[in-house]
């Protein structure tokens, strides 16, 4: 052991430093606190990179001192040290602690690591997703994993930003509810005391309820849906980041849509996302963004009552192309495909007052028009053979006095997924639900 | 009809100005929109107070003028008019726009509300709570009601600032697990598929998870229980403000837990809050709390496992008179009393590193040192009767190196409730959820 002392954790010793504050330190004594991340054996002399919430350094271990129980991957550690400069040869540039290094004095493994399953210690963590997702626990402390959540924590708050921007006020709504939201797709039944509740699809409805109170709102909340669908895009428990507003018309509508997803998307920009083309959003109707394709890209989609996904990814290069925008607006979606609060176009109501963003080639976001009109709405839940009487309380706020209004969603893992280029969007969940899966395989 | 025309809502026309920015353009025309708050009838001549988002303003529809449809409580209109100073001895100091009025040219009525079950003009909505809950989607449009839920707002924002200001980072959790989370209180069931899952009854393990990733983090998260209570305390479904933190001593955990709490509060002391008496925060242990209600207040409860409500209330008129804070701290309760992932002190291990922060009369927050080893955690959930093997992921974040860690929850609706003194929780929560009731009686 030599100089090697048991550094107490405890109170009385030295304060710790974090390991971004060394840069101030040079030449000082300082004891850090972390998680080894690699370890390299160089014959006599042990390097270990250390990393805390603030960052990485290098420890080096010198020669001639041994260590009964060297540190190793994943193991918690409090080292005591000198912070050196390190030589102009030796500087590492990739990191913002490049310059300097620790030399060790006292070294404490508050927690030792089991021996780990697989290497952490790679740039790339080369791993199929379902052992990614048998050792979540683990693999989300790979530097590369822990950034996607970086991302997706950034994208919260540029997105609570931009709403609070727009005058929203935020709302925290219920998830447990008494029936299907939209209709449709497949919910969630939970034995709710002596009654059937369900788990929301979506927090639509309520933020509905709200405009009449606050006349623009946001929610972040939770989205559930009970298909039982392996895809690469579908979660059984997602987020929705959600907006509505009163008092807009459908212009607005698009100008607030974009503005969010600009803002939002910046505050991502920080955390490996290839840079964003942000020029002028193109905004076509359905229509003219098929004639596009036919015209461009040479197939006749027309007849189609939404964009295919290679249309997606062909009006995407296309905007890139002519516009410099990762965006493409899409409007006036058929009626008939979009659930009921949707608004038709006064002028021609087989099409909707509809729109979904696209993100370099896949749809990021949706939203509509809605109808406000209390009569029009009950005549739109019975035309879709659904019973109003399930929608009391959403039927109470358009009852006494519902202005025009609209709003928009996106889905947080989605956005997450499609931002940094991600394969799948279990790899942009913290904790995906699938059918498959809940924590560990069912 | 005389000088009444129809103000079109569609594009075209007048833009709208907010009622807050009428105080900048006196003598000029403007056009508004909101709801009729309150519809004053002085025979010939007839007041609005009519509210957007931004403020109230009153409305005067001149002698001599008939309107075929007068608008009524809770109608959503557009109004242009001309911006009037009040006469000096009509100013209304109470509100921001009380030295103006919109003297009404065109009024036009987007959306006639029903007529209203119960008077909504009032300064105050007294109503039982079941007629407060059936008609939910008009009650919150109350002054009273909506100022609420813009505290919870702001609770919420002050949260994420002092969670952020301490360096945590924002995670999201899942609420779908695979078994019960802590043990103990009822769990809801789901049909997850082929299988069963349930609704997890706190984030806690997924914050603790989290830790060995991030450091420190915090999440706004979903808690259910299925207690078949009807107390006023409880709800099925509640937001739970939660905070982790790695590397930290049981009293850097108190100092953050009373920066948290002081800072979030500040952010809601705006709206209708009575003022906080934040002074120097007391703390006491257990048993020395017990020994003050028997001195100061001669109960001997000091056999008692916990505090009782009574002894609650009495801590804080204690500390109030001798601290001058409406806080106080709790520490050191029975380990058997504590869930399994509570540190016992090793100076006394029947005893736990755990805290309660009380607040006006009632605990607003728990939380505790946690169990950092992994061998030491198995154990204390085999000690609870549970099996380990149903907390799989849950340690695994333990086997591969946890620094000793710790943190704290606050109840949402209930620091709602207790800040504004309500008297039942679910006037905190805008769509409460209990045994009764899912929006509308089961």
């Amino acid at each position: 052991m030599s100089s090697f002392k048991l550094c107490c954790y405890d109170a009385g010793r030295m304060e710790r430093t974090l390991i971004l504050d060394c840069n101030n330190k040079i030449g000082e004594k300082v004891k850090i606190c972390g998680w080894v991340q690699v370890r390299r054996d160089h014959g006599k002399i042990l390097f270990l990179d250390v990393l805390d919430r603030s960052g990485l350094i290098q420890v080096v271990i010198p020669i001639g001192v041994k260590l009964i129980h060297p540190p190793g991957v994943q193991d918690v550690v409090c080292i005591e040290g000198k912070v050196d400069k390190r030589p102009p040869n030796l500087v590492n540039k990739n990191i913002p602690t490049g310059e300097i290094e620790i030399s060790a004095e006292h070294i404490e493994v508050l927690s030792k690591a089991a021996e780990l399953p697989f290497d952490m210690g790679g740039k790339e963590l080369d791993l199929q997703l379902p052992t990614l997702l048998d050792f979540r626990s683990l693999t989300l402390r790979h530097p590369k994993i822990k950034e996607i959540f970086k991302a997706q924590a950034a994208i919260l708050e540029g997105f609570r930003k931009a709403a609070s921007d727009l005058g929203c006020t935020e709302i925290v709504v219920p998830t447990i509810v008494a029936g299907a939201t939209e209709g449709g797709a497949e919910v969630f039944k939970i034995d709710y005391f002596d009654h059937k509740a369900y788990l929301s699809q979506s927090p639509q409805l309520y933020k509905q309820m709200l405009v009449p109170v606050y006349e623009r709102v946001f929610t972040i909340a939770k989205a559930y849906r009970a298909e039982p669908s392996v895809t690469t895009r579908h979660l059984a428990e997602a987020t929705q980041l959600d907006i509505e507003i009163g008092f807009v018309e459908f212009e607005d509508l698009l100008d607030f849509l974009e503005e969010v997803a600009v803002k939002m998307l910046k505050f991502a920009e920080d955390f490996g996302v290839e840079q964003i083309a942000f020029g002028k959003i193109p905004r076509l109707t359905l229509r003219k963004a098929q004639d596009l394709i036919l015209k461009e890209f040479g197939r006749d989609n027309r007849k189609e009552k939404d964009l295919t996904p290679q249309d997606e990814v062909d009006l995407c290069k296309w905007a890139l192309e002519k516009h410099k925008s990762d965006f493409v607006t899409v409007t006036h979606f058929p009626t008939s495909a979009k659930p009921f609060y949707t608004m038709p176009d006064p002028a021609e109501p087989e099409y909707s007052l509809s729109y979904d963003l696209l993100f370099r080639g896949v749809e990021i976001l949706s939203g509509s028009q809605r109808i406000n009109d209390y009569e029009q709405l009950v005549k739109s839940i019975e035309s879709r053979g659904m019973d109003p009487k399930n929608f009391e309380m959403y039927l109470q706020a358009f009852k006494y006095g519902m202005p025009p209004e609209g709003g928009f969603s996106f889905g947080l893992e989605r956005v997450t997924m499609h931002v940094l280029g991600l394969a799948n969007v279990r790899e942009a969940s913290l904790f995906p639900r699938d059918m498959e899966r809940v924590d560990v395989r069912l």
